[in-house]
């Protein structure tokens, strides 16, 4: 069985100076970390912050050769952590037929929100790697303006 | 018409502190210079020295979606600069249907190293933009053994 994850946020883990992102379970404080690349991040903090840019990044020149193919995102799943690594899966759809591909998450989660395609965590994963995210002010961030948003990123850019 | 590149050589512009890709134009001594970012060098580098990675990276991903989907990538063309920013077409076919899609020229390019495709630029780019760059010493390289290579890959990442 399935988790739905509700919020993404993002984060610097201090200890190993590397970008962490915390998946948060739906109705729950329960987030599930994950370390990600530098790259990665920047790439989803654009994407998570809807951030335009004059040419396609990767993730778009994919998203664009799959728009212009007939093919439809569908779903990620977060399926499996092993020595340290997590491990993802992209649903794609093209005429009835399912096609599933294997992925880093943090590729699947760029896709993901750039799509606006729901996001899904395995029980397992939850039960033995979540931890109580509730330290995090997610709400708030609901209510600020642009222009904190985008402080707030340009704060987070800098950190690297 | 279209030159053919034969050599891609990366170096760090010391004046603008951002990494440089050369397309050198086949049975000369010109190239073709081209700022990327730091990000997308890191790639690039990968591709070009074959670096293997445990997992796939993004550009992997969009391989391995097209493959499994019976897609070829035919080759790649770098056909326009406006503005310092130059554009590329990446030339996919499918059951003899030929797909164009608008691409940076640091994705097209990694996608071409990593599929072994060759890759085109616009003569007026290259008449306009191109230089000596016999100062790069690309013949020796051929010649370097394994551990040389590897080296000198380690330095260029520990450059950014």
């Amino acid at each position: 069985m399935f988790k739905k994850v509700d919020v993404i946020t993002m984060g610097l883990d201090k200890v190993s100076n590397s970008p962490v992102v915390f998946l948060r379970i739906e109705h729950t404080n329960i987030g599930l970390p994950i370390w990600i690349g530098a790259c990665e991040a920047t790439y989803l903090a654009l994407a998570i912050n809807e951030q335009k840019t004059p040419r396609p990044l990767t993730h778009d020149l994919l998203l664009n050769i799959l728009e212009k193919e007939g093919y439809f995102l569908k779903k990620i799943e977060i399926i499996n952590m092993e020595n340290d690594i997590y491990y993802s899966n992209i649903f794609l759809e093209k005429e009835e037929n399912e096609i599933i591909i294997d992925s880093r998450p943090s590729d699947a989660l760029i896709l993901a929100i750039k799509s606006k395609i729901p996001i899904y965590v395995k029980d397992k994963l939850v039960i033995e790697n979540g931890i109580d995210i509730s330290f995090i002010p997610i709400d708030e961030h609901k209510n600020e303006d642009e222009e904190n948003k985008r402080r707030e990123f340009k704060e987070f850019l800098e950190n690297f």
